[in-house]
């Protein structure tokens, strides 16, 4: 329910002057809107249109920030969802955006404990998205009073009437029922914006919605309210009677300039983040890499204050535990809602605020498959871990192990892919991560695997490393993560036999270390084999593949996990599946006799 | 709000002597669960016990059933999302079960016009998955009266005491905003939970939602409501005794047997389905293969009367409205929640009762990844249509091109992926996804293309098709969807220049025609080209690497699309990402100079 807040007072009502200007300010956003979505050839001036007094009153009545330095860390923020022609922002993933804005608010509230405000614009279409609901859910849960969501109720979806038809009652319900301080609103009237507006600033410990319930193609005669103009441009001839008549309605040529932000952010740096010590690792420890990630998570919180890190749910196997236990002021609980941990790592993020690791089971994050993409669009720095990959997971069966998780996020524009195989290379992980452009990916593994290198090895985002080498080699094994010990083994296997094989720990699958892989094939007569805990397809045998695509003299075999597989003992499901020493032992045969 | 429903008439009152066998049974439900958990050395016993007298009252009481029979069509149908050690179905994927049964409770109530009942349980935890929530909003829109929710609030999560903390009432106000009728009960009283259940089978329109309070490990002294029981086997000795003294508390050895079901559910047929004509198109004719699918689903829902379709909110776009314009009450508007449009679709499609196509843009299919996932573990014969992808979808910008969703439904077991050129193919992929065993996607391009196949063509999955061949070919250049006419405009070009080569259509990405793809490459020279409107990752030509890997002859470039794109119109954009008819001639002759 809305809360009962104190009247607005005289001082901060607009005037007659000022509600006249902000009602000429949505004016010339609707043409301009008009304009721009004509001369694009593409875009929604109607739903553009819908908004435009509230995006009037936000941006010159109610919001803080320098119109100059639109990045400015004490700036309130504006997060849009729908798409605005007039506002040159990243959208169009529809349903996102407020668990961004939740993470923005987190932070503004809890890590930079500042006065700025974060606002996000909806539509009422998107808000059939399930990852709406999550994050209205974590919203009201950490109390993010300085968080407003406004749903811009126009009623049309893009191709039939939506399911709550004008039933502006049935969201309020839904925003109240999800724990929102919630005002309905007429979205036209510039008055009763400012006033809600100001009202929710007044509201403690509960994020506010405002459900605006405006029109589509509002002030364009014959459009308002039609289906049919949704994503279409108008014809120019059309477009310029409209523009005429809209013109006629503006009544003033004075100007608003927002108010200047409280600048109370701190100063922080997330610049160059390096461990205190090197690794505490011996070679020869046995420590799942899931645990060793949980470990450098709270190293890495030790050596700079603006590392948190977000779990969903599973912190006690991913090991994010022991980072909260360090720094519970820095852990976000996310609960089971990857697609929001996602968002909320984003607005984290932003802004370089933090630097922020969000983890889960591998599995689910196929769940949040859109907002890593969005990641990647909107270049966030943002890390993400994904622990019990693979068949090694064991008996907790097929809906936990992650086969697909590479393929996913090779597909990822600028995503850097960390598979580490021990403890010391995971700690690695975590800190190249920590400093690394772009979204990183750290993919660890269940099961408890030996230390195999020293806390003095150096590792570097792109650099594979030969464990294994010989002048007499015959084939190049490449492994990462858990199947690098099966290529030890095979390798030790295979040497009884005085058969010798390279074997190559990848680290990094993405970028992949094209220079060592070539140079180690050639230097094994061509014969290279792969050997990974994930499907084939789009995993690490197709990105060898590619990397010795126009070398004819190169032949790779690669041994993957294919169909769906049931659960039972890591090591026997290793055998099962193809790609343990076993196998490799088959496959480096096999390769030597053709 | 619950209804206010008739008192339970005194015949359908359970008996004293019946309520103590329902409570015997989850007794032995108990005790099965800790033995199955303790030989599988994995599994959730405690969570299990919180739901034993739920699932002893459903069994046993409430739903009717052939137990002999468990997939008899008349059967009520029981979706279970969190883990039941003695429940023996595939399970695990949290938060996806309630949108599965709404698609068999749709399918119930509109499409077998039957009796049988849908009943889904889950626990409180994934109820954070806003996946619930898309399902929450679907259920009440379409007056789901036959599913009843059943959440199970033993009140620990994973990892932490959940967001409500046994806020019950949260739980009721969230379901009634969602428009479902709502009961609070005490989980473990079997009396209350056959009254419920009783008068939910009353309520007309609206769906049921319990939501029960319960107790974790509730039964198993000091393991009751204690987190550190989450996920663990009872050692041995303990569960013995634990076993032992549930034992003492079971007072009969009654038997309950479920009421058969009412047999009204519909005799029909999905097998065999031909479209009643050939593709009514002409070689020449212009046509997005995204319209001509939408042509193809209304011709097959004009073949089969069980041919359903669902859209989300994109029923313009994916020409899905043709179809939805010839048979509205085989169409289901999914809005804006793809999510819940596939795990409606799996529902809808299960036990055979419909042939099942899901539409909406390939980019947005993102968002449905672990209900894809979902699909194929669960071997459904669901078809999914992904249109607009790539950057020949133009204008609409980056976050509308589907680029990586190839490599998406690549690393699903058993997925068959139809790309069509033409609207002929297009609409022979249709035909062959109703009659495929397992999930089929089929990507469709939103600009026009010229039919380039007569009506009399054969089409078969898993079969290319050589569109220029000639003895003198110097490499081949494999295409698919938009790409194949780039290919052939670049075939007219070189040929121009006396260098031929030849071109193949791939029809299906997955699986692949190997057999083609290695008999025109050695045709050629060992020379291939692939050139695709996706990422490289995952996409058409890591697949032919693969296909291709172990023969040394033969040597392939890729052609694919990099980074971030920006929006233009789609001739533009293909040629500057480098797939276009310019780029294909400059590689053929680059690597005739090799």
């Amino acid at each position: 329910m809305a809360e009962r807040s104190a009247e607005m007072p005289q001082e901060a009502r607009p005037d007659a002057g000022t509600l006249q200007v902000l009602r000429d300010m949505a004016s010339r956003l609707r043409i301009h809107s008009i304009r721009a979505t004509c001369s694009a050839s593409s875009g929604h001036p109607t739903s553009c249109s819908s908004s435009a007094e509230i995006m009037s009153v936000l941006f010159f009545y109610i919001m803080r920030y320098k119109q100059s330095d639109p990045e400015n860390p004490d700036n309130d923020r504006f997060i849009l969802t729908k798409r605005l022609s007039f506002v040159d922002v990243a959208t169009g993933w529809l349903g996102q955006g407020l668990g961004v804005a939740c993470g923005m608010a987190y932070t503004g509230k809890y890590f930079d404990r500042a006065s700025y405000r974060v606002f996000c614009l909806m539509s009422d279409g998107e808000s059939s998205e399930g990852s709406v609901w999550e994050a209205m859910a974590f919203a009201s849960y950490y109390s993010l009073d300085n968080l407003v969501a406004i749903f811009d109720m126009n009623q049309l979806g893009c191709s039939s009437a939506l399911p709550s038809k004008h039933c502006i009652d049935i969201y309020r319900r839904r925003c109240e029922a999800f724990g929102w301080n919630t005002y309905v609103v007429d979205g036209r009237d510039v008055e009763a914006l400012c006033r809600v507006f100001w009202q929710a600033s007044q509201v403690k410990h509960k994020p506010t919605a405002v459900v605006a319930k405006t029109f589509r193609g509002r002030g364009t005669p014959n459009t308002e309210d039609a289906k049919s103009w949704h994503g279409k441009p108008m014809p120019r001839e059309r477009a310029d009677a409209i523009i005429k008549l809209i013109e006629s309605q503006i009544e003033t040529t004075r100007n608003l300039y927002p108010q200047p932000p409280i600048e109370d952010s701190p100063e922080i740096n997330i610049m160059d983040v390096r461990m205190t010590s090197p690794p505490g690792y011996r070679v020869g420890d046995k420590i799942a890499t899931r645990k060793a990630c949980g470990l450098a998570l709270a190293k890495l919180g030790d050596a700079n204050d603006r590392v948190i890190v977000l779990d969903g749910d599973t912190k006690y196997s991913t090991f994010s535990e022991i980072f909260n236990r360090e720094y519970p002021e820095r852990f976000i609980e996310c609960f089971m809602a990857e697609q929001n941990m996602v968002s909320v790592a984003l607005g984290c993020a932003s802004r370089g605020r933090t630097i922020a690791f969000a983890c889960t089971f591998a599995a689910f994050l196929s769940r949040a498959f859109g907002q890593i993409q969005m990641g990647a669009l909107s270049e966030s720095n943002v890390n993400i871990i994904g622990s019990h990959c693979g068949v090694s997971v064991g008996e907790d069966g097929a809906s936990r192990m992650a086969l697909d998780d590479i393929a996913m996020f090779r597909t990822i524009p600028t995503c850097t892919i960390f598979y580490p195989s021990d403890a010391v290379s995971t700690e690695h992980a975590v800190s190249l991560a920590a400093n690394a452009k772009g979204m990183c990916f750290i993919r660890t593994t269940r099961p408890e695997t030996f230390v195999i290198y020293t806390p003095q090895e150096h590792f570097e985002i792109g650099q594979a490393k030969v464990l294994r080498r010989c002048v007499c080699d015959k084939v190049t094994v490449i492994g990462a993560g858990i199947t690098v010990y099966e290529a030890l083994a095979a390798a030790d296997e295979l040497a009884k036999q005085g058969i010798f094989i390279r074997v190559i720990d990848l680290f990094t699958i993405k970028p992949l270390d094209v220079t060592t892989i070539i140079s180690s094939a050639k230097a094994t007569g061509g014969r290279v084999i792969t050997v990974e805990d994930h499907y084939p397809q789009g995993g690490i045998g197709e990105a060898v593949y590619t990397a010795v695509s126009m070398d004819p003299d190169i032949k790779v075999h690669s041994l993957a996990v294919s169909g769906v597989p049931q659960s039972g003992k890591p090591k026997e499901l290793l055998d099962r599946y193809g790609i343990s020493a076993r196998h490799i032992v088959v496959a480096v045969k096999c390769m030597l006799l053709n």
